[in-house]
């Protein structure tokens, strides 16, 4: 069984209320919303991302022999479930926000019609996708507004949960605006930009630091990032501007990452290093970053790993997929602390004259309200729509970034000049 | 390019290194050590897990042609490199603790002695696939000590970080204690059992929850476990108890679970309904489950979704993977806040006359200790030794947990019992 397209990537009890609607004959249409509930703290907004996965699990879903296998062996099943299974396919409407739209709580991202079964079986592995690119996608924004003007390459890979987590995190973290990732893999399957630099082993492998810099930039002339912290930062910087060949840059991963940018870009500067860049790394997030921006260190690159590809302040939303309409019936759920609001939905958003956000409406579908509606057709009769390339949608959420208010306070770029001279000297 | 066993999943650095590597001809053997500098907070230890694919990643290591072509026309390597890793197969040694065994900050867990460029390449996915099954099976156990006595199930996919996320949570859950999964393929898989009961959007596609009771119990005819909060949960749970057939149990998801399992085990009590059990879910993590056990609530199994598999409270650990020794000589980082120990090492567990862990020993290998050596072979040559099955590495799990000291503060069975006969009015 694939482990990344089986249908059994499911919860057990979507395949027993199959097996029930199928008993029933409910195969009448079904619509489902996937919505978030509320943000979680250090989230001002979210960023819709994993669409163009989520599609391609629908159109691609179906049980396999392996599959059916399991099914009529499980002891779980009615004898003729499998058979019914085998002629399974999705052949529902899709509506959605395109990748990179901003969005709110309570605002349906998603909407899936399709007869029951499908559109239940479905619910699992939905929000799996939507649900993980979305959390990473959001905070990655987040990072991105934290960083004006900065490099972010994604560098997560290893402590991401598992494979799929740390592919679609690079997707996710560039479609919000990272400039790339360390994880090759996303070279291929996305056209991601990669960037490495090395490791603390490289250089502890090599009988001295010097050694192991001159090796390097000899493997990759022109286009070395040394790394400086293996043992002492300062003079590891000045072994890097001793290195023979154009030096690309150096990067730093632990101690006081302001002043150790501040020294060290006086002994690149010093040494005529003047293009090369000081690429900054370890346990870094947002928070971190904003006070090594709003302190002016001289830090052209950061590499974010754990934080963003765990999303670590904020592991998950509360987003869920919610029948609101069966057999042209609005429905809801009333349970305490959970209700919903019934019936299929649109959302409509309104900018302001400035081009800020100014308000959103959500309402049910077919009552226009001011603005333009988000939620458009991706999906008809289970085949894809056309769809936006990366780039595209990594546009649309730049510019959707760009709609959001000012920060409240902001470094003036004279503060930022005055604090460069006098880490300078030259004040 | 296969998404899971692709070698491109990993750090682009990784591939930068081992074209240097090549070029200076530096294949002598390196070790590395992969251990977790710190326990997060929440953590009183960590659970070894990952061990099995881990292994094996490293025994099916190799590049597939597009894995070749991608290096050769990226533009990051020189044209002979791709020549090279055609060849590159994992051949070193590996030492680990058996999956399951607890352990504690700075004892290593696994240990690779391969030539440099393999033991290089393979750090990324080794540090992806054991960290994150770490990380849940860590999570678990502290669950799994929160609730002695009581069902606990995985309910955790759709918020999982992706697929293997999702099947391999529900693995490492299991294997540290838990009884089950809701995620149907981790059956096939791992021959995991799994459970389902029914979705909200079951009871509200109906016409009635009466209704939507009465067929789902006649669908799954003794084995029926039904959601009673979709409406009102009492009301919920006398239509249950008046449904025809035999009632497994019920589900609560929502609402005061303490009050609500009282309220409801009375009404299956009273209706005669003995037997069925009272399954709970929503939000529940190690904390809110002591709760509700210390308070006597008479919940008989805990369904824990997204605070288990995103491990919410600590999705991930610092666990790092670092050269210990290269060509016969040990090595050590020595940057700010992250220096290392040298050398290959070994862990010495010494139990005291109670059978409860006293004192664990981490030193350099060959400097036997009291007690017992964690670390032994698991691989040779790039061939996996036997490893135990999954009920075993669970019996494991399960004894280690046993060997630490009890919970301070303990509800005794009196205690309990009187607040059985309150909730029942028999006191």
């Amino acid at each position: 069984m694939n482990a990344l397209t089986s249908p059994l990537l499911t919860d057990l009890y979507q395949l027993t209320m199959l097996q029930a609607y199928y008993e029933q004959d409910m195969t009448e249409t079904a619509v489902f919303e996937l919505f978030v509930r509320k943000l979680p703290p250090g989230r001002e907004f979210l960023v819709a991302a994993g669409l163009e996965q989520a599609l391609a699990y629908l159109e691609g879903l179906r049980f396999a022999p392996e599959d059916l296998q399991w099914i009529e062996r499980s002891g779980h099943f009615r004898a003729d479930f499998a058979t019914r299974l085998e002629q399974l396919r999705f052949t529902g409407d899709v509506h959605a926000m395109p990748e990179g739209t901003l969005f709110f709580p309570d605002e349906p991202i998603l909407r899936v019609a399709a007869p029951m079964p499908e559109a239940q079986l479905v619910e699992t592995r939905l929000l799996n996708l939507v649900h993980f690119q979305t959390v990473i996608a959001s905070k990655a924004a987040h990072v991105r507004r934290a960083a004006p003007g900065k490099g972010l390459i994604d560098f997560g890979l290893r402590r991401a949960h598992g494979a799929e987590a740390g592919l679609l995190a690079a997707r996710a973290a560039y479609l919000a605006g990272f400039d790339g990732s360390a994880t090759a893999l996303a070279a291929p399957r996305f056209g991601i930009p990669v960037f490495g630099t090395m490791a603390h082993s490289f250089v502890q492998a090599h009988e001295s630091e010097a050694g192991a810099f001159a090796h390097f930039a000899a493997a990759f002339p022109n286009n070395a990032v040394l790394l400086v912290d293996t043992y002492d930062t300062l003079q590891g910087a000045r072994r890097a501007a001793a290195t023979p060949g154009k030096l690309k840059g150096v990067r730093l991963d632990s101690g006081d990452l302001d002043a150790l940018s501040r020294q060290v870009r006086r002994i690149l500067d010093d040494a005529g290093h003047r293009d090369a860049i000081i690429f900054a790394s370890g346990n870094l997030d947002e928070a971190r970053i904003a006070a090594l921006v709003a302190a002016g260190a001289p830090i052209d690159s950061f590499g974010v790993g754990t934080s963003l590809t765990t999303s670590a302040d904020a592991p998950y939303l509360d987003a869920v997929y919610k029948l609101q309409e069966y057999a042209g019936r609005a429905r809801r759920k009333r349970s305490t602390g959970k209700a919903t609001w019934p019936g299929r939905k649109q959302v409509w958003r309104k900018l302001d004259a400035a081009g800020h956000y100014e308000r959103d409406v959500v309402t049910v579908e077919g009552d226009a309200q001011p603005g333009a509606a988000l939620l458009t057709p991706v999906m008809r009769g289970g085949r894809r729509l056309a769809q936006p390339a990366l780039a595209e949608m990594r546009e649309h959420c730049r510019a959707g970034l760009a709609r959001l208010p000012a920060p409240v306070v902001e470094i003036a770029p004279a503060l930022r000049r005055l604090a460069d001279e006098v880490d300078r000297g030259t004040a």
